[in-house]
C-alpha cells in the first residue's frame, strides 16, 4: 500500500505558521504515550504550566493549554467570560480581531467594534474615548495580528482599563514566544496562544490564562459555560490539586512537544529569543528592500514574526508562492480578505527566525522575482 | 537543565484509553510538519476521509477528524445540531451518556432521558416506547459504554429510526476500530469518535461523520452555530471542494498520526482486527475468571476492547492500581462514578489487544491478588 508519510518533504515553513520545528521536539513527539492519570504525565502538566507562567510573566494559577488549536483558545476565553447580552468592545484591524467579534456574537454578547485600517495598529486615544462612553465587561484585542503583520499597543490599552472591573481579553497567539509579553504588569486578564508560530511546535495545543478577575467572572456567571469541552471550570479540576479529576483525555504527545518546546525557549533565555527575532526582522527587511519590495506596515508597529511585504505591481503572487514551494521548497503566505493578492506573509517565527532561513528565502525571491 | 522527557517508561496501557500506539504511529508524530494548505497536506486530508469512510462504512462526504480530542467530537455533533428548545433524547447507562445530556442542556436542548442501570445495556424496547410518545429531533446513544464495558444495542435503535425524520447520535468514541461500525446500514447520521482507543493513535483528534440529513439539518438552522471552532459548515469548507478555504490550521503532526494508525488497521483488514480484539478478549475473561474474578457485564452485552471486573470483597482496588503501574509498568483503569472502588477497567484496545499484553496483565494480577 502507497504510503503518502513517505513523501512528506522538508519544507521551509516561512508562512504566517505552522513554523520550523526543532529535531527535540519531533523526538519528544514520537517518546511513548502514558495516560492522562499518570503521575508522571501529572509531573509534565505541572512542568508546562509553570513554564507558560514564566514566558507570559504571570502568576496566575490558571495557566493551561487547552486541547485544541489557537483558535480553540480565542473560543474558550471567551465562552468562559460571556454571558447572554454582555457588552463586549473588540478592536478590530485584521482577520483575528472580525473573528474575535464573530466568536463573541454567535455565543449572545453584545459587541461593539472599533475598527482601524489593515496595516495600521490600533490608536489608543481612540480606545480612551470609546470605554468612556460605555462600560464594557470584555475589551478584546489581538497583540500580534497576523493577518497584517501589525503590532497592536497591549501594554497602553491595559494602561487604560486598570483599575476597572473590565476584563482585559488579549490574543497572544502569534506574538507569545517571539516577542515580550508581560501579562500581570500590563493588567491582562485573559489571553490565549498557539503552539505552532513561536513556540515552534506543531500546531494542536492552545495555552491560556486567566487572572484572578477572570477566574472570578467564571466562577460568578449565572449560567453553566455553553461548552462542556472549553468549560474551564471543569477543567481546572484536571489541572490542579492533589488530586485530579478526569475530564477529558489530554493530547499526551501534544504536550511532550510543547514541554520540549517551551524547555528550549527556556534554555536559550526569552530575552536572547526576542533579540533574535528581532535581529531576523532586521536581515530579512533589509534584504526585500534591497530587492526594491516594500512593506506594508510601518517600522514602529511591525511584528519581527510576520512580515507583510507588497507584491509588486505586475507580478501574479499565488505563481511565486507555488514555485517558491515547489521548486525551492520554501513555503509563504498569501494576503487575507482586502489584502488577498496584495501582500505576501513571510514569517520568522521561533525556530525559523535564522540566518540561513533569510538567506534562502532572499536568494530564491531574487531569482523568482527579476 | 532536567528534561522530564528523558524519565518517560513504557508503560503496557491496558486503562480505558489511551492505548499502545505502534511505532509506525510514533514515527509518523514525529515527520516534518509542512503546511496546513500545502497541495502534499490536502493529499493526505483526503486520505484520511476516505480511510474513515471505510472503517465507519459509509458514503458520507462530511467524514473528517475534527482538531480536539473525543469530546470535541461529542461537543461538535451536538452543537452543530441542536438549536435551543430542541427535543433531544438521551440513552444513559454510563458516564459518557450522562456527558451528552449535560452538553445538550447547555446547548439550550430540551433534554428527556432514558436511564439504565450501569453495566446493563439500553432497552430496545423502552426506546420504542419512548419516542412513540413523543417526537424528537435528536436521539443519541453511546456505542460502547467506556465507563461501563457495555455495548448497546446501536443497530437495533437504528431500525426503530428509519424514515422518521429523527436525527440518530452515536458516541463510537471506544467503539471505532474495534469492532464493526456500519454507519450507513444502522442508519446513523452523526457520529464521532477519538483516536485514543481503538485507532491506538495518541489523544487529540475526533474522527467525525454527518449524513446527508445531518448535513441538511446543519444547513437549515435558523440561528448561527454557537461554537465558531466547531462549525462544521466553516470547517467544511477546508475539508472538501477543489479550493481549501483556511479555518484553523489544522493539528498537522496528529494527522500523520491518524493517517498511519488508519493504514495499521486497513492493512491488517478491519475484519482481522475484530476478531483479533474479540479474541483476546475471550483470552482475558478466561484468565481472569480463573483467578476467581468475575466479570460486571453479562456476556451478551460485553465490550471486547473494555472488560470491567468487580474489585474482589476486601481488596484496595487504588493499591493494586498503583502497584501494576509502579512495579509492574501496566496501567489499567478505575471505575468511575456509581462503579467507582468496584470495579476495574481494563482496556484491550487496538495495539493493546495481543496475546504478551493479556499474559502479562494477568500474571502481575496474580501476583499481586493472591
Amino acid at each position: 500500500m502507497e504510503n503518502l508519510l513517505d513523501g512528506i518533504e522538508d519544507i521551509l515553513l516561512m508562512g504566517p505558521g505552522p513554523s520550523c520545528v526543532h529535531d527535540k521536539v519531533y523526538e519528544a513527539l514520537g517518546k511513548k504515550s502514558i495516560g492522562h492519570l499518570d503521575p508522571y504525565f501529572i509531573r509534565i502538566m505541572d512542568a508546562i504550566k509553570a513554564d507558560l507562567r514564566t514566558l507570559l510573566n504571570t502568576e496566575n494559577t490558571l495557566t493551561i493549554p487547552m486541547s485544541g488549536t489557537g483558535s480553540s483558545g480565542m473560543e474558550a476565553c471567551f465562552v468562559n467570560l460571556v454571558e447572554k447580552d454582555d457588552p463586549v468592545l473588540v478592536l478590530i484591524n485584521g482577520v483575528f480581531g472580525m473573528r474575535m467579534q464573530d466568536v463573541a456574537q454567535r455565543l449572545g454578547a453584545t459587541v461593539d467594534t472599533l475598527e482601524f485600517e489593515w496595516g495600521t495598529p490600533v490608536v489608543v486615544d481612540a480606545v480612551k474615548t470609546k470605554i468612556a462612553q460605555k462600560h464594557y465587561k470584555i475589551v478584546a484585542v489581538v497583540h500580534a495580528e497576523t493577518s497584517t503583520g501589525v503590532k497592536n499597543p497591549v501594554a497602553e490599552i491595559g494602561a487604560l482599563l486598570k483599575g476597572s472591573d473590565t476584563i482585559y481579553l488579549v490574543d497572544a497567539v502569534t506574538s507569545l514566544g517571539g516577542m515580550e509579553i508581560d501579562m500581570d504588569a500590563w493588567g491582562i486578564d485573559a489571553i490565549y496562544s498557539g503552539t505552532q508560530k513561536c513556540l515552534s511546535c506543531p500546531p494542536g495545543l492552545a495555552p491560556l490564562s486567566f487572572s484572578n478577575k477572570a477566574v472570578a467572572a467564571l466562577e460568578n456567571r449565572k449560567t453553566k459555560v455553553p461548552n462542556w469541552y472549553l468549560d474551564l471550570s471543569l477543567i481546572m479540576k484536571y489541572w490542579k490539586g492533589a488530586t485530579r479529576a478526569y475530564h477529558h483525555t489530554a493530547p499526551i504527545n501534544m504536550h511532550y512537544g510543547l514541554y520540549q518546546a517551551l524547555q528550549l525557549i527556556l534554555e536559550e533565555g526569552p530575552d536572547n529569543v526576542y533579540r533574535r527575532h528581532l535581529h531576523f526582522h532586521h536581515e530579512l527587511v533589509k534584504g526585500l528592500e534591497a530587492l526594491g519590495l516594500s512593506m506594508l506596515v510601518a517600522p514602529a508597529s511591525r511584528l519581527p514574526m510576520l512580515n507583510s511585504v507588497r507584491v509588486p505591481e505586475g507580478v501574479d503572487e499565488a505563481a511565486v508562492r507555488s514555485t517558491l514551494l515547489r521548486e525551492y521548497k520554501i513555503e509563504i503566505g498569501a494576503g487575507l480578505g482586502p489584502l488577498a493578492g496584495k501582500i505576501w506573509r513571510i514569517g520568522l517565527m521561533g525556530h525559523t527566525a535564522r540566518q540561513e532561513n533569510v538567506t534562502r528565502l532572499l536568494t530564491a525571491l531574487k531569482a523568482n522575482l527579476f
